[in-house]
């Protein structure tokens, strides 16, 4: 992608905007790619893109309010007229619409659907919640009759025109809508003129229902190989397909929430443009529970405070303990996490990976464990020291180790996310049993170290 | 996908082998979808896998080692023989050939080259470096000439089989060998029987270049909504192209590698399944490092150490400022990296995150500050205590949202990995700093505190 063609139209579009040349504006804005005109329309104010988009044909406003992200789609469709407003939701691809009318306000969503053309295709679409294939699932693709041949098949095709999401796959279904096969154009192609569909349609159909969740729809997709997915019923009635964008979207979606989970970010639609107070409303909630976690380490602490008066260097070295904890749990809760979002822990093989952990926890305790003891007793002087670091470092990696791998196994065991929390919970322990640890072996060499 | 019965295939065929029975245990492989047999195939010990490997039909065999990831892959190539290898790789699709040559010994590679009959498929895949849009195309696609009419393209579409990657377009290549346009099968078949190519071909190609990275490829991809994307040289002549599920597979590593690189896991070819001694090789100088900075924020603590004599509640609460820190630092750091890999920060638009996170920060700083500080002093009693966590914690909490901003934007605009030594960096910060800041603000407070 060309960034500087993109900058260079956001200027002109923002200097057309000044003299009030919105025809101009419009002009620049479509000169670029479909799907880099959603970047530098982002980039404008929301008045002027609420100027902008009315003196759009419709199918550029169409094209380009289903390459804007969600929240702006629909904070930009509310400026339109309903009249206007419906017209362009008609030339949208259908899971677009229907994401659109699922983030606009519920009255005016019912007054655009009625003023619809295609309606109908968009309302079977609503009602699947957002994260599932019914949500992402589109209702704009081919389907044939298993009796026809090929050469009526590829009329058939002729008669339809190209607009269709998904063209290079047909889906057979019969009387009863029941999904029974799928031919590719290749075959198609290939086929003699008067064989019929049924005698060369794939019927090792991969299909999902409806209701299955988006992050297992990816993995099926992405496992097989599939490009589309159809999406039936409990009964195997053909309701839409999901097509590989959709894929890509959940695909990165799925990894931003495990990367913002793990660093206690809980919602995974912020992003660097959320305003502030979205932001703060999301991630402060999550600060005051580190900060319990917090405090409780500190009261560890507390009931060893006398010590401090005693031997001061304790408070030095401490806080060396548990953040070592905390950065060996963070490696084994990241593999972990990924593990389990890729598919690669399966239910019955938790054993393996939690002693390979525990394997790998108790090497780097001891290295790190001697290493930087022995920094320890260099720098200042004191065996006893050193040897307390070493062995407090060992056992808090050991630990650390064990509670990066079973935390998140043990959610995901309660159906929960598994990245969800678990930076949290693992904090926690690293945190107050690493304390509890130096400090109460500090307690036992006491006469050692003052 | 079906665990259950992938685990119950996985127990006949351990049952199969220890009775000596290959055939029985091949046929139950066979029996799973070929995507499936890769995970019961893993699941197997390495001399389990070399004795079945040879008995598989060649077909069986390359979609086996097509599906395993690529160290696996290579892993049980080299048990193969000379000839029965040269023979599995002409039957895989190119560019998984060239992952198992790239993967196996030299001097193997050149030997089963010599033995394989499509070895000019796969030599020109050879020269290009993994992680690049070269290494990553396949050679398996059809090229038509512009001057052929459509129904001359479908013939040449019949006799050429079905044996290709990519069915779904035609790759337009002139006498040059430049790529001049591209049909998709759809239009191809609605086209007029007469008409020639170069009048409805899509002249308007989105191609990379060999040497391009496969994150910029798969953002490509991805924006553009492609499914397929051609690979030219310099001059724009056609070498390859870029298939979906490697889309998936590059997007999947590349969110592996933020999320690793994010917890201090330098190497996101690291897995769970991965051997202890390669995890401990590659993530212990990572927590080495880590004992550096750890140790540097001790020597910041160090020289305030005769305050804890005084004062041995400082000890307490000194790690609940940098722990704070820390945690907010690591928020606007994860929101920032992701931003960057999904190509929402453009080169010129760096302030207005960085103004956002700043003033998330300073609300967040001084939520937490004085909730935590308010906590303190009922706790304690000490209400200079409570201000002096106060100040502290809203000054940690502000600079780690300006570290957690600044350090992945510098590193990227240093053309460095802006997930690789982010947390490092901005943890040395924020736990340095805030050691800095709470015991110097005891220091001015002192009289108070005692």
């Amino acid at each position: 992608m060309d960034e500087k063609l993109i900058d260079r139209t956001i200027e002109e579009i923002r200097i057309a905007l000044e003299s009030g040349n919105f025809e101009q504006a419009i002009n620049a804005l479509v000169r670029l790619h479909p799907a880099d005109r959603a970047q530098a329309f982002s980039d404008l104010d929301n008045k002027d893109q609420a100027a902008l988009l009315p003196g759009m044909d419709i199918p550029v406003a169409a094209d380009l309010l289903e390459e804007l992200e969600d929240d702006e789609a629909a904070d930009v469709a509310i400026t339109l007229s309903t009249e206007l407003l419906a017209d362009v939701l008609d030339e949208m691809e259908p899971d677009e619409a229907a994401d659109v009318l699922g983030d606009i306000p519920p009255a005016r969503a019912a007054e655009a659907l009625a003023e619809m053309e295609d309606a109908e295709e968009v309302i079977p679409l609503l009602s699947y919640p957002d994260e599932t294939a019914g949500g992402l699932m589109t209702t704009s693709y081919i389907t044939i009759q298993p009796s026809l041949n090929a050469s009526e098949a590829i009329d058939y095709l002729r008669q339809i025109g190209t607009d269709v999401e998904t063209p290079y796959y047909l889906y057979v279904v019969d009387d009863e809508g029941d999904l029974v096969g799928i031919v590719g154009l290749r075959n198609l192609i290939i086929a003699q003129p008067e064989a019929l569909v049924q005698s060369f349609m794939d019927r090792d159909v991969i299909a999902t229902n409806a209701i299955e969740d988006q992050e297992e729809v990816a993995r099926l997709m992405s496992r097989y190989d599939l490009t589309v997915m159809p999406v039936i019923d409990d009964r195997g009635i053909l309701l839409g397909v999901i097509t590989h964008d959709d894929l890509v979207d959940v695909i990165e979606a799925e990894a931003t929430e495990d990367i913002y989970r793990l660093a206690n970010v809980p919602d995974s639609d912020l992003s660097i443009n959320s305003s502030v107070r979205t932001s703060v409303r999301r991630r402060l909630p999550w600060l005051f529970l580190n900060s319990i976690t917090a405090l409780f380490a500190a009261w560890v602490i507390s009931n060893y405070e006398n010590l401090f008066q005693q031997v001061a260097l304790l408070a030095v070295f401490q806080s060396v303990v548990t953040g070592m904890g905390g950065n060996a749990a963070t490696q084994s809760l990241a593999m972990i996490v990924r593990a389990l979002a890729l598919g690669e822990i399966s239910g019955r093989a938790t054993l393996r990976p939690l002693i390979k952990q525990v394997a790998i926890g108790i090497i780097q305790g001891i290295a790190v464990g001697v290493v930087v003891g022995l920094g320890a007793y260099l720098w200042k002087g004191n065996a006893y020291l050193g040897l307390i670091i070493s062995l407090a470092l060992a056992a808090n990696i050991v630990i650390a180790a064990v509670v990066g791998t079973l935390v998140p196994l043990a959610l995901r065991a309660l159906n929960q996310d598994p990245a969800l929390a678990s930076s949290v919970l693992v904090t926690a322990v690293t945190d107050s049993g690493g304390f509890a640890i130096f400090l109460g072996l500090a307690t036992i060499f006491l006469p050692r170290l003052t």
